[in-house]
């Protein structure tokens, strides 16, 4: 291929994005993982896809639970971040145990203080690219979070963004 | 549906995210809109994403010439992100006559000085999603732009981030 491994990674480390702890919860278990490759999608039916890894043991919990909750998260919220990105190395229960989570419609964890937002969906469509798996979902519930900055992944650090006036 | 096309907008307005100009040029003419939905999807081969409405009028011009460049813009780019997102009336000419523009391999307009880095894609796959077409796109060609901060869309307004050292 023309563009190697690792300069698509120092490129893409240039595209900017919210920084999401993605949770699913139900037959299969409880998993979690930090994400960045989240967007919207379209708003009939309201819909948003995520990116998720095929190698990552989350993986198949995602596919057979069928629901996820994107949790976006504020500013202040990097070390929550990392430990739902594997550093640290806790283990699922260890993560969960940073926050306090709640229930909307799906059954996947929603975050109660750390989120500016909460998409809480079910996965009507699963897309196989490569390495990663390409969940598109049905948004069934919002939470607002309180009014606030939220957290950038940008050149492989964070960067809070909207904590004051937008510019 | 259970949840409103309004607040399915209000909540994306709170997953910030990079602000892109995504152009295209070939047989179907040239064209370019600002967008915020765009991800990175998988290394293998190296695929970006790109979610297009299906009403634009560059939508059919994307799927005929093939391909797309994705130009994520640098902080001071306000100016730019608005002319392609249709503010000020401009047309396609009009827009284009802002910036500096070269070609890299697919002969997407490329930026030459606006970005912090430009994707020079091949569209690889096409799925209609409702409003919105989303374009699997593979990447043929990378320019990294100057080091700096980029631009981020949140909450409805424009925000630096990078300018800095990362926190």
């Amino acid at each position: 291929m023309s563009v190697s491994r690792d300069e698509f990674r120092d490129a893409m480390a240039r595209l900017g994005a919210a920084v999401n702890v993605v949770t699913t919860d139900g037959i299969a278990g409880r998993a979690g993982f930090t994400a960045s490759a989240v967007c919207s999608v379209t708003d009939d039916p309201p819909t948003l896809l995520v990116c998720l890894n095929r190698a990552s043991r989350g993986n198949a919990l995602f596919k057979r639970n069928g629901v996820l909750c994107v949790n976006t998260l504020a500013s202040g919220c990097r070390s929550l971040s990392d430990a739902f990105a594997g550093k640290g190395g806790l283990d699922t229960d260890g993560r969960f145990a940073l926050a306090q989570w709640s229930r909307l419609v799906t059954g996947a964890p929603v975050l109660d203080d750390a989120a500016v937002v909460a998409f809480d969906c079910r996965i009507a469509e699963v897309l196989e690219k490569g390495t990663h798996s390409v969940l598109f979902a049905e948004i069934e519930a919002i939470r607002q979070g309180a009014p606030g900055g939220a957290l950038i992944w940008y050149r492989r650090g964070y960067h809070p963004v909207g904590e004051v006036e937008a510019v």
